[in-house]
């Protein structure tokens, strides 16, 4: 199999620390080394995720730390709001939906970066919950998630605001408590740099006094009470959690220079792709918004007119990269560029000496200038 | 950390061929190679469970498996039968009270095998499922099950036979629509000699037309829907996945003798320790049952009056072994030893004598004469 380097916004190119934990012998999940990983994984993403409260993790993909967070807090019938802006805020619908939470979905164009007073609006004094996406994958989006929480719980002081921090965990400044939220959730094969297999649910102290026991697997109450002794209530994907232990270590104290890092390798990615005519997909009142409303974790362009994804996507494979496109009805419309995963600072800048020039080949037309670039709604 | 060889019931030693692949750089799920890799999984795995039906892949522990099965196949309120004679057995009545099924439980002492006709009196009109445990880990027991579902039927011929195959795969014959069930399921971290991190779910034809689209990250339908093209709802363990391609690869083609040798290291253990005068757990009618009836899983045995299992774990793991005690009412009362994981034959010889060595020290008196064993109901 032909090596790909990852410029996927997840899975990503692992952190070299996994590598080598993930092909160690098998350890015994219920054994004290592996309780010790567990909870030095639990406290580090406490640290990370900024709560006092609790981090639970699940053997999931993020779904299904998503799918615990809507199950644990809310019974069916509650009433939750969820703006709908691009494949993963979709998730968080269809989520409430399937569990049969009444869920009121405020359904914005993809790309379209959330306005907090528009959303408070929607915040009625039975709205149980507000379901947010910080970093919305699939169009490049950062929502001010902090701004929205703040206005939707001057509407209703008690309601609960949960976040899907998947992709900006590690990515962009994160912290639960002060930021007004009540629960996150978050991916292994995302920020963290490993393999996908391993969900974390970080659960403030509102949330866990509000915890419904439902379903097994699944299950937030179940899983707290087993976690608190450093085990899951079933056998955890064990290596994941050894491996998250080792890159949590170098990570956390050096995590705001990783962040700016992070940040200015998208800026770049943008640079690039503006220079060269590209319209970015996060948009504010339907014009491409500024950089503070653009996740770290990709770059997100609207295809030019008369380049297709699978022309773009073909000269990134022919040299060796692996891009990501669009999602639903931004299928064949759109392309992602992410250095989310593991890149020393020479590899990062190769890669985007390398993005610029296949940008160029590919979208310059013979006489040098750039093709017009396409936005449609 | 000192190197423990796990004598576990799961997590097991890995197969050597899965450690490369856990170590090379990750590679996207939705590509080309990944799909690939995911059918022939998914078409190994069908091999295996023995039937024409389907096998789906859940990023969960062996429990994600069962809920998704308990859920996708059963409504709340319906009539579902579950004997509950050791700890995963229990973990079906559990699951299926969860999930709002009415559970009919039939409560056995742990460790006695199930006898067909006693649980096929149970079975009435409008019994909609029973749910087994083929090999029931946490006793050692092997029940009937392919005679139990012939049993209920009889009785019932609609009722849907759900088998709980977690540490039966690879280890016992097996073979789903032969045998006469409608669903099962297992795990990677057993008889695949695979790291934790992966459910197995068999569907059998009957199955599949009686699918209720229900929850979300363990609903039956989506997955069907999606992985039928060789994709996973969510994002997979994908390297997982490759590695148990490579392991399907080597174990398909010789299972026939690989279930030979997993029987016979097992026959080893259990002749180990009678001839000390341990009491196998394993009981029909209150007395050891024969060797029909012992899962090649793993031996498990009472422990001997005057012996704790602190210190004969304790023994085991000053020669670098790492045995597992019991769970439930048999905590404190047993211990069990496997060999499920990859050994050589050479190593699994001189795991053996070690084994044997090991318990003759911890169990043999200074006289030399064995310590009785003990059984308590």
């Amino acid at each position: 199999m032909k090596r790909e380097i990852l410029l996927t916004p997840g899975p990503v190119e692992l952190h070299p620390r996994v590598r080598l934990v993930l092909s160690s012998p098998q350890i015994h999940h219920r054994t004290e080394p592996a309780r010790e990983a567990f909870l030095a994984v639990r406290e580090g993403l406490k640290k990370a995720f900024g709560t006092e409260g609790e981090v639970l993790l699940f053997t999931t993909s993020g779904t299904g730390g998503m799918e615990a967070l809507a199950a644990g807090l809310f019974a069916p019938g509650e009433k939750v709001l969820v703006p709908v802006s691009g494949k993963f805020s979709e998730r968080w619908a269809e989520i409430g939906e399937a569990l049969g939470l009444s869920v009121e979905r405020i359904e914005l164009p993809w790309g379209e970066v959330l306005d907090p007073e528009a959303i408070a609006a929607r915040v009625s004094p039975d709205t149980r919950g507000l379901f947010l996406t910080h970093s919305e994958t699939s169009t490049g989006v950062l929502n001010p998630v902090a701004e929205i929480a703040k206005a939707a719980r001057e509407k209703n002081p008690e309601i609960l605001v949960i976040v899907d921090a998947v992709t900006s965990l590690f990515l962009s400044p994160f912290a639960l408590d002060a930021m007004g939220f009540d629960a996150a959730v978050s991916g292994s094969q995302k920020g963290l740099m490993l393999p996908p297999g391993l969900a974390f649910v970080a659960l403030g102290n509102r949330a866990l006094s509000t915890l419904k026991p439902r379903g097994y697997y699944l299950n937030l109450a179940r899983e707290l009470e087993s976690q608190r002794a450093g085990e899951g209530a079933y056998t955890p994907a064990i290596q994941l959690v050894l491996a998250a232990r080792e890159v949590l270590s170098v990570l956390l104290p050096e995590l705001d220079a990783h962040l700016e890092k992070k940040a200015r390798w998208n800026r770049a990615l943008y640079a690039i792709g503006e220079r060269l005519g590209l319209v970015p997909v996060p948009a504010k009142g339907g014009a491409p918004a500024s950089e503070a409303f653009r996740s770290p974790a990709t770059a997100a362009f609207y295809l030019p007119e008369g380049v297709s994804y699978k022309a773009l996507s073909g000269a990134f494979l022919a040299r060796g990269y692996r891009v990501a496109g669009g999602q639903g009805p931004l299928k064949g419309r759109v392309f992602r560029v992410s250095l989310m995963g593991h890149f020393t600072e020479e590899e990062a800048q190769r890669v985007l000496a390398d993005v610029e020039a296949i940008l160029e080949e590919t979208l310059l037309t013979p006489g040098g200038r750039p093709r017009a670039s396409r936005r449609s709604g």
